[in-house]
């Protein structure tokens, strides 16, 4: 991603925080995490990311997703005997998220996933979040989501995150951005 | 507390949430926890919770304040030789809080706390925490807080929540209500 690029989608992540009614400092909006995973289609496939906290016992971070932007599909695995990988609640904010996890395909799902990146997408249960809605996932489990036609916004509430070590369905995909 | 007053204090709360633009399902409105720690004296003392999630790694909560309404003075100690007190992070969603923790004592506090509850109130070096604020307090660490004259909304992501064993300053508190 080029630098403007980054520039560009803090700005849309942080006036949808404003529609949201969320506040943010000054210091967060020029810090919000921009992540298109290595494929340059951020407005497709990204994750827009305001971390409040993460420490070594638990995770807070406010997901801001674009009209239909996907964050695709991943799990996060367990780190160490002790550690059985980072378990986080979903909480909706803004807008409307599809999430989907493992169980029973649900008939005419919601989420419109461009043909090209189909194949890696296995996970076909669908839980629809509205504002107050919730959802917890289990460790190592995995899971996707695409926000609705407003954008979304999704707190999330965890154990650690240890982002560089998530497993990505598409193994081409990358958590961390590279900046050119 | 009488039933009544608690269903007071929770609709109440509902409504500040709702001034703060934050959506809680109506089964979480109907189960808002209402502690006023044994005093009687709610609308100066006391805490309204909506607990999002509470497992055995990570917690989160969104707590509400009625104007100038104080949550005395408490630590959270060790659970056991393995975990060393709930740690937690305070996120200023609306509103306006007084967050007082060890260290030298900030000339003319923001607090207000009525005389007769002076002797329990001991730490108090002033934090002001306005929408967008946040801040970490390490396990085990003395702490109170009260809200401005709007009253606030306070999101607390945290460790594991354990609130029969907080160790409150006042000996005469109790943190789990107590209902007629």
């Amino acid at each position: 991603m080029k630098i403007e690029d980054i520039k560009k989608a803090r700005k849309k992540a942080a006036g949808l925080l404003k529609k949201a009614r969320i506040a943010i400092t000054p210091r967060e909006a020029e810090n919000i995490e921009v992540s298109d995973f290595g494929l340059g289609d951020l407005e497709n496939v990204g994750l827009l990311v305001v971390v409040y906290e993460n420490n070594d016992r638990y995770c807070a971070k406010e997901i801001v997703l674009l009209p239909r932007q996907i964050c695709p599909e991943h799990r996060h695995p367990p780190a160490g005997a002790a550690e059985p990988g980072k378990q986080e609640t979903f909480r909706c904010r803004f807008g409307e998220v599809y999430l989907y996890v493992p169980g029973e395909a649900t008939p005419n799902p919601r989420a419109r996933i461009p043909k090209k990146y189909r194949p890696h997408f296995t996970v076909r249960k669908e839980i629809v979040l509205q504002p107050g809605d919730q959802y917890t996932l289990p460790p190592d489990t995995l899971h996707w989501f695409q926000a609705g036609d407003k954008g979304a916004v999704l707190s999330e509430f965890s154990s650690t995150s240890r982002d560089e070590s998530d497993v990505w369905t598409d193994p081409r995909l990358e958590r961390l951005p590279r900046i050119d």
